[in-house]
């Protein structure tokens, strides 16, 4: 499986909230793993201020280097929302105030009754040549502009954006993980997941320790995008921790 | 207060379990939290996977642009565990078995009854010329040098390891902040925001919306090293929303 196309992507929150520790970010777990089941790798993650040029920078670094580059946050109406500016800036075009966009808005403002104030129609603008992700939640629309996504920063108005573009990225053979636990201090362990690793290529094993009712003990993934090495590599690591005396549990503890 | 110098950090979450969704980050929260109280501004965060040229890259990126950097994760027991490798390799030194991190090491375990295998000797490697962080929690110490501070990816032991610098570090005037909140759609204040941040230099004005019990509303938080210019912001605020009908919520909603 290692000949294999390698699709990936990062992510780029832009949040002062976030950075100051006001707000704890959900949205990097939610794209994570929305990712997976795209079969696209997220391998980076930058969470910047609310400040453009650190965003244009920030954009034009991870932009080169991945398939695809999620951004959220800063698509409000306010004076602080300032990513499509920076999206355009790093891309070298203009923003416009999109008409599909704008016309989305009046639909949904109008069938509320509320104005469409110059504040309330800053959503609308993108950058020039911007197509629109829908967003069900609150009428404002995210934005796909080359391989740059672009989200709201609150995460279920992120969520239903993603679910709009279930199935539109190309992508590879998704990673296919399965978890085991056992009560062993993943010290104890370490030799055998080296071993574990060494001998399925292409398999990695993540560790991940935890102190539950006075004990301590471990899970264990494993991951492949062939679901054959993955099922090998379980089979090994079980035996192995079964033979030092430790009780697996499929799935994880 | 301009001219005070500013003093900054970033954070490096080392994590293949975040970047796949399988674990929701909490060190950044906690770190910046923290930051705040020692008057140091977390700018920049990056999560890059459990690959040492991905860290390095990333290590050598903000250590020359920010005062301090924190990393967290891979600092255990198994093969995963890269971090001191990929710091030691970014700074261009060896890594040593820290004399100290051994003798905590061999007091921890035997204390306990538990052999100093080699895999948890692991724990007591630092880049050539570390100071040591105490950990209270797991015996296994976080790592100082230079301005990187190498912390644990579980989060509470992490935050005994906070806790071991707090007012170790020199910082700047610790930011101030303040939340009012009011049951208004953020589109119908944002040009009082606007003006509010023009009115009072030095003052960052985030606005953050949300609906709930069917009803929209937002917080907005107000943030300076000064005092009295936050109590001004925050009292040309109040007044601007309570003049157009919001009543406003001291504290935030």
């Amino acid at each position: 499986m290692s000949d294999e196309r390698i699709w990936t992507a990062a992510v780029l929150v832009i949040g002062d909230e976030i950075l100051s520790g006001r707000t704890q970010d959900k949205n990097i777990a939610q794209i994570a793993t929305w990712l997976d089941v795209q079969g696209i790798r997220l391998r980076e993650v930058r969470v910047v201020p609310d400040i453009e040029d650190e965003i244009v920078d920030a954009l034009n670094a991870v932009r080169a280097r991945y398939d695809y580059v999620f951004t959220t946050g800063g698509i409000g109406p306010t004076h602080d929302d300032i990513t499509v500016d920076a999206v355009a800036k790093a891309l070298g075009v203009g923003v416009i105030v999109h008409p599909e966009a704008r016309a989305i808005l009046e639909r949904y403002y109008s069938g509320r009754g509320i104005e469409l104030t110059e504040a309330r129609l800053r959503m609308a603008r993108t950058p020039d040549g911007a197509e629109l992700i829908p967003n069900r939640m609150s009428g404002a629309p995210g934005i796909r502009i080359g391989n740059l996504f672009v989200m709201a920063g609150v995460p279920h108005i992120t969520a239903g954006m993603l679910d709009a573009l279930t199935g539109q990225l190309e992508g590879g053979a998704p990673l296919i993980a399965h978890t085991i636990g056992a009560w062993s201090p993943e010290s104890e362990v370490a030799d055998l997941l080296r071993q574990g690793e060494k001998d399925h290529p292409g398999v990695v094993i993540g560790s991940y320790p935890f102190f539950r009712d006075g004990k301590v003990g471990a899970n264990f993934v494993i991951r492949s995008t062939s679901a054959a090495a993955v099922a090998a590599c379980v089979a090994m690591l079980t035996a192995g921790l079964e033979a030092a005396g430790y009780a697996v549990t499929d799935g994880g503890i």
